[in-house]
């Protein structure tokens, strides 16, 4: 098995991109990709998409925005894993790498949300869930991950107000990254009288519905440097799953495909959850933050609002997450999601992060979350 | 970059299913497979599907029928290719075993048709074209095959009658096939008189709408033969794109993507068309058989329904194809039929198809193509 490094990222400005078709926002990703990695060949593409044939109508998405950019020919396949697509795809590219047969892969997230009625997005977003013993009993993709919250404030005894320092960090991240969505900062007084969504889950508990996409392109480790001065090695790679519905979890709070993967990735990379720099965590409420530092190490169950409580989550700190905004507020484009964690990550062991720069970058986790938990992709990488 | 064999196969029968949720069927051939191989573990899961998310608002699929399986936590992702993403999900578990990361991958592809309207069915298949050029503009996934067949009966002079033995071929060899949804015969004077869908493709052109399921196992072929007394070996994996819209390819009858892939496989494998003794055509419409065989070097531009009028295509000819019953007879269950196309070829391999056994069969190749030809899927395999 051959090691594998990322010698490119490109990412466009989440927002509200209404004026250009989804494969469009692909097509600018890769082009901005391509050109970073001065990269003269790609033999396989890998689209992480998750709403394209539902909103959209739209299959063969990979193929599509290949043939846009210019690569009429080249393989290309879309991996669909709901809201963890981008990480799955960017995890296929670097199988196909790693295997010997593929040499330059691309991996886009890609996703177009918000030309779309809401009730559509919503529809579209509990496909995440089981469709027959939760999407068909009413369910919402937001009212499932409330019943995590309002179980976890109830058996921790933890108040909704300590979840505020989540939303805070990943806005006042995203100011300085030029591809966020929300460019404000949010305060403690702003997130307690913030509008309820879902009981107890708020609006500034909530990434936003936006378009975007991300691209990244890999090669193997050998020559990694002859198409980037600062090559970032991908040292471990893992999916795990767990059941889809709540109810048939063994252990509502763990988060075991969270566990399992963060696992996995610890022991191929032989490191432990202290020897990260940086995590690009799934924030997709601010629970899911929560329960991801849990079940990945990084905090004791129950504990998991400490590290936002004393400041580790934020830049200086001792685990800083969300870097570049999180999904909270560079946005959640879905499927594109995952490759924009990448990206970040990948630009803080260049130590290109800006003014956002973890110092000393050198080892960054990023963890992509699909469903209530139920598909969990973690990738680690090392600045080489 | 390691070999990969097959060690296992599982097939449930094509048909109107209308008493079990999609991943049911997922499920049935995931565990007929699992203990055709006898395996013990099971690592990555990839799920062939196209219209899981449009039809059943469900995403996620793999992760969910595994969990049914009782791999919960194993990884699982679903690969979309159109009605190729079958054929791409097996490759996807082809590269993850050959990177050496993963030891025993499951490609299952599955898809449930046929508890929707038409309409919704129709609406769902033609996310396979250009949504914009395409698809806006009324076209429907048929009438594109149609202006295919069209301008090939037009520069070719090839009459309606000429693609019958394409049709008769998949019907008499689904009768042996009990996994086959079509167990009767189809003569040429039923051929010449069947009901126009859209002008020159007929009712006995098409290949049915329905529901099904199949799934491989893959591993290491060092250690195939503990798992199966007769491991197949794939010596070539192959995908190509060609632009999704009919107007903007370079070489409309030429099938670009078919060309390529094959052409790939063929040089992969280090073997030329004629070393082929069966090949499971893509034969979703006539026309696209005819096409897929001289794109891919079996017979000269123009002469591809000669195959079938000299009786090379049938069981004892010359090349063989469709030896289960083809899509036409088998079923066509979108996102399931690369997969199913893998099984029935191992099966002929294994000498085990039974009365539609290919003698000798040593080398068998199988092509699954997505879209009008613009996502194609070649893999060639071996007997051990």
């Amino acid at each position: 098995m051959r090691d594998v490094s990322i010698i490119g990222i490109g990412q466009i400005a989440v927002g509200d991109l209404w004026d250009k078709p989804i494969y469009f926002l692909a097509v600018e990703a890769m082009l901005a990709a391509i050109q970073d990695a001065q990269a003269e060949q790609i033999d396989s593409v890998y689209i992480g998409n998750m709403l394209s044939s539902t909103l959209a109508g739209q299959d063969l998405l990979g193929g599509l925005a290949s043939d846009q950019v210019g690569l009429r020919g080249v393989e290309a396949v879309k991996i669909e894993a709901a809201c963890s697509s981008g990480g799955a795809a960017f995890r296929a590219a670097y199988l196909a790498v790693a295997s010997g047969q593929v040499n330059f892969a691309l991996a886009c997230g890609v996703e177009k949300m918000t030309d779309h009625p809401g009730a559509e997005i919503t529809a579209g977003l509990v496909g995440a869930s089981d469709a027959d013993y939760e999407a068909a009993e009413g369910d919402t993709f937001v009212a499932i991950n409330a019943r995590l919250m309002q179980r976890y404030m109830y058996e921790y005894n933890v108040k909704h107000e300590a979840f505020a320092p989540f939303s805070i960090n990943a806005h006042h991240n995203a100011i300085n990254n030029p591809y966020a969505m929300m460019h404000y900062e949010v305060t403690q007084a702003q997130f307690d009288k913030a509008r309820m969504i879902a009981d107890p889950i708020s609006l500034l508990d909530c990434s936003p519905v936006c378009d975007g996409a991300a691209a990244v392109i890999l090669a193997p480790t050998e020559i990694a440097r002859r198409y980037s001065p600062f090559p970032v090695k991908i040292c471990a790679s893992a999916i795990a799953t767990d059941s889809l519905a709540l109810h048939d979890r063994h252990n509502l709070l763990g988060l075991e495909a969270v566990e399992l993967s963060a696992r996995k990735a610890f022991e191929q990379a032989r490191l432990k959850p202290t020897d990260i720099d940086l995590f690009e965590v799934h924030d997709a409420f601010s629970i899911t933050a929560v329960l991801s530092l849990e079940a990945s190490g990084f905090a004791e169950p129950g504990l998991g609002t400490r590290l936002g409580l004393e400041g580790d989550i934020f830049l200086g700190g001792r685990l800083p997450i969300a870097t570049m905004g999180g999904l909270k507020a560079r946005g959640h484009p879905v499927g594109a999601t995952g490759v924009y964690q990448i990206a970040e990550a990948t630009l803080q062991l260049r130590g290109l992060a800006g003014k956002n720069q973890v110092k000393d970058a050198a080892i960054a986790m990023a963890q992509n979350i699909g469903g209530s938990g139920s598909n969990v992709v973690t990738h680690i990488l090392e600045r080489e």
